[in-house]
């Protein structure tokens, strides 16, 4: 059942993810959620690292910073009660890895979610910030009637990307129904 | 540049294969071509393990038994000059990881390729031989008038597996024109 776990799409992300972080990096949880990959940010930064998160909702930032003091790793850590459109204007160094989970907060309120336009825009603001050799993760749910429209657009966008500067991998679950969430990992190949 | 390298399809399959094979295990290389799975392979299994390859090409056949000669590895590979349909003839144990990679020999005929039916024989000989946690490879190519057919029915047989029992990953590179290499993998999640 190992195998199994491995394969939710935390689980996937991190394992992906984990081969671009250095201890010290900078790292950026663009939706902390529960807190669950904030963590395994602050985690792998070690503790000369830092890792920026952001959420809009209150509940989400600071379950996140409760999750964080419970795993001693609180410190390296800055959060944010922000839309991950305005990322940049917190993030003054460059990031090895980005992460998004778009979609609304498990357990919380399915209103409140993120919207196709505001994730387009946190996407490009953190395009800007990765580092050459960096990696963004964007984990895209839909499902019932919420999510497509961002998840059209993201594609769409991620799809003129120039070839020679970013290498766009789309990862799905080939033989899962119901609208399997859809793991995308963008890498910055130039070196600016 | 190093980036760009890694993501070359056959480097991008063994770093996600890597974490598969441990010493001693069984592998199977079902399209040997010029040996540079097969070598990875060998060079995965350690000196106590065992890699089947198969190509109905003796000049592949030979290619690659020059090359693991060459590397040092040989004597853990047995290669056969057979179409990769009839692998369980040959492999008579359980095996860790198979890699395809369909279409014709790279500097080689272009006339001789996978063909679909034998190629969708392949894999179901190849899903039953694969341990629990094992995972199969398939770099699936098309372009020009040739591998649209066998992509097509690949795809297609790989869509209808039990999501219970396996687990398949398309992995497609998102942002790249004229026809990319498509990385699959399929992962055997049931104990048997």
């Amino acid at each position: 059942m190992g195998n199994r776990k491995k394969y939710q799409i935390t689980e996937y992300c991190h394992r992906f993810l984990a081969d671009y972080i250095k201890p010290g990096d900078c790292c950026v949880d663009a939706t902390c959620g529960n807190g669950g990959d904030t963590e395994f940010l602050c985690r792998m930064v070690g503790e000369n690292g830092r890792v920026y998160g952001f959420d809009i909702q209150e509940q989400a930032v600071s379950r996140t910073a409760q999750r964080l003091e419970n795993a001693g790793c609180g410190e390296r850590a800055r959060l944010y009660c922000a839309g991950h459109e305005h990322m940049a204007e917190y993030v003054k160094e460059e990031a090895a890895v980005i992460m998004f989970n778009f979609g609304y907060l498990p357990g919380g309120d399915h209103r409140i979610a993120t919207q196709a336009d505001t994730s387009l825009e946190a996407v490009e603001a953190g395009l800007s910030l990765l580092k050459p050799d960096g990696v963004m993760s964007l984990c895209i749910y839909s499902g019932g009637d919420t999510g497509y429209e961002e998840k059209e657009k993201l594609l769409a966008f991620l799809r003129e990307l120039d070839p020679g500067k970013w290498l766009v991998l789309v990862c799905g679950y080939w033989n899962r129904k119901n609208d399997p969430p859809l793991p995308v990992f963008v890498l910055r190949l130039d070196p600016r």
